[in-house]
């Protein structure tokens, strides 16, 4: 599986390395989930200089693409050379977004009359775009998703890994990255937020 | 506040970057948490190329220096010319590590006599410093504090905070990072796992 996660100047760290971090616990599996931009390097929200892994275009052709967040993301939705780059098809793709991503995902017309997760600094945004924001931390319906709170960025990935490869194989590489000693209900925790969605 | 997010060659993105989005929601209050390596540029046990913000020596005058994990800890743990270049002192700064960041903390004699937490890859390591690794996500004492677990990070995140600022400004930015619409439970079981350590 070839994941792209969209990882723009400004970015959220949390957004992006999260689901970056668990999405490549299957790289055994073939998977690899990297991070994929306009720009060859980018700088974080905390000022992080980061090297992209593959230029927006993978996005196209990737199996997967998750809009991570950051705090230039309106700039980001008002360039419309850029947007027009990606090419996306939930018909042969997943795609989902995290936080301020949802506005990305929703200039994109890639959420149409679905809810809609997001962090609450960015609801007003993707409510002026149209979209139905719900307060709740994931929302999906077929090959799409949406988020809403950094730390939702673990239910992005066990949605994608159970969408993909199945309920026991999201459940071990939950297990994986669950704090020692509370593993079982971690795990418990993230798939009972994700599994009403599929 | 200056913390120095400690992260070498190969290391694990949660670990480091879990830690650092976090603790830089404190921006405001004058803090900031910086990819501090002993090289200038690191690559991620998943590709991921950065910049490191500060140099090594950067923690020997850090409030908080934060061990960060990653896949060749065992090396690094055994470059003594790298390990002795770090002049930590717990009585004046606050010290943790992440998952294999534990057998750094303990290879520069930081723990002691305490019990320490560690992830299950790392945990055999560890115990062969001599070191009582407990089966769980988190443990402090003092100025000193280990966490077990990708996840856990944010465990290390909140004690942190709640150590140099208070409780009050650890649950609100808990708040901010939690997932939407399950934010108040989420503080409640991070700072459940932290308080009993202060």
């Amino acid at each position: 599986m070839k994941i792209a996660i969209l990882t723009f100047e400004g970015f959220n760290e949390l957004d992006s390395f999260i689901a970056l971090g668990i999405l490549n616990r299957m790289r055994s599996k073939g998977w690899s989930a990297e991070i994929t931009s306009s720009s060859p390097h980018i700088t974080s929200m905390n000022g992080v200089k980061i090297q992209a892994q593959q230029p927006l275009e993978f996005a196209n052709n990737a199996d997967v693409i998750l809009f991570g967040s950051g705090i230039k993301t309106r700039e980001i939705a008002d360039d419309s050379k850029l947007l027009s780059s990606l090419h996306l098809d939930p018909s042969r793709q997943l795609i989902g977004a995290q936080c301020s991503g949802t506005l990305l995902m929703a200039k994109k017309g890639l959420i149409g009359t679905l809810p809609a997760c997001t962090d609450l600094t960015t609801k007003p945004w993707v409510q002026e775009a149209g979209i139905n924001v719900i307060d709740a931390p994931f929302y999906a319906k077929d090959n799409l998703a949406t988020a809403g709170g950094c730390m939702s960025s673990q239910y992005l990935a066990a949605w994608v890994i159970t969408k993909l490869a199945g309920e026991e194989e999201a459940k071990e590489v939950i297990y994986y990255v669950a704090p020692v000693g509370q593993k079982e209900d971690y795990v418990e925790r993230i798939m009972s937020v994700v599994k009403p969605f599929l």
